[in-house]
């Protein structure tokens, strides 16, 4: 139902996004080369790939007949993961990189860092403290109805939250 | 190593991001009104918020003290989660929802649309296509020595791509 629970069922997975990446930013296509960049074991990389193709973010590819070997290129829809991916970087280059960014993000025209922002149609760059949330066409009427409201902290009227 | 893999072993799995989508943007804050909203098993929301806590994504506070009882906020290094969440959001609305987005983001000042963008710190919003990467200081140095480069399709020089 949720547009995020979707995105996870395909690149919800730590070796999902990294290759992914290796495909985006790296140009890598090969079985050989994502393996060997990624020192992925061929098992998981041959699942991952075929997921891929059956969600429509890879096309598999003959580039040789004799013998038949194939290459997997990124689609549009695959392409349009980019800024997912620069964002779950930047974050886990904020927070979880004790020595510093393994890999830098940069312009490739001008060398200027590149960031991931929130932009609103009116306004440019936005904070996320500044972005609401309100139901759109695919969302199913049960679930509005059953919705619990927000509360504050401090708001002391269920009993079921002990944990 | 990677900021990818660092940040998809905390929030890569579906449950993860819902959980801190609905504390991020609806405010939710108390394992009831979480289970509720999310209709997630009691014992999967444990996992996931005791594990938000250890990766200092959320802070556990007491709110109640006789019955004991805790609220769970998230903290700075959850908040900064927020671009990457309206990213993933944005792929999914674009590609799998075929009823329409089920959330729509706005500004909450102005109600203007906001979408992920990848903004130059010298040029303004660049597509993903304009990214380049580079090696950081938090790069092993063995990793970098063992890199393939990339190659371009049609290139037939490795055997071992048969897949």
């Amino acid at each position: 139902m949720c547009s995020i629970a979707r995105a996870l069922d395909v690149v919800g997975e730590r070796w999902s996004l990294l290759i992914i990446r290796d495909a985006l930013l790296a140009g890598v296509t090969r079985f050989g080369d994502f393996q060997h960049n990624l020192g992925i074991a061929t098992n998981v990389l041959s699942s991952r790939l075929d997921a891929f193709v059956a969600a429509g973010i890879m096309e598999r590819r003959r580039y040789r007949e004799r013998p038949e070997q194939y290459e997997y290129v990124l689609t549009a829809k695959g392409r349009d993961l980019g800024p997912a991916l620069i964002a779950l970087t930047a974050w886990g280059d904020r927070w979880s990189s004790p020595d510093g960014p393994p890999i830098l993000y940069h312009h490739a025209d001008c060398g200027g860092a590149v960031a991931p922002e929130i932009v609103c149609a009116n306004c440019g760059t936005v904070e996320i403290a500044e972005v609401a949330v309100r139901p759109g066409p695919g969302m199913p009427a049960e679930y509005l109805a059953n919705r619990r409201p927000r509360r504050r902290a401090g708001d002391a009227d269920v009993p079921d939250e002990s944990k």
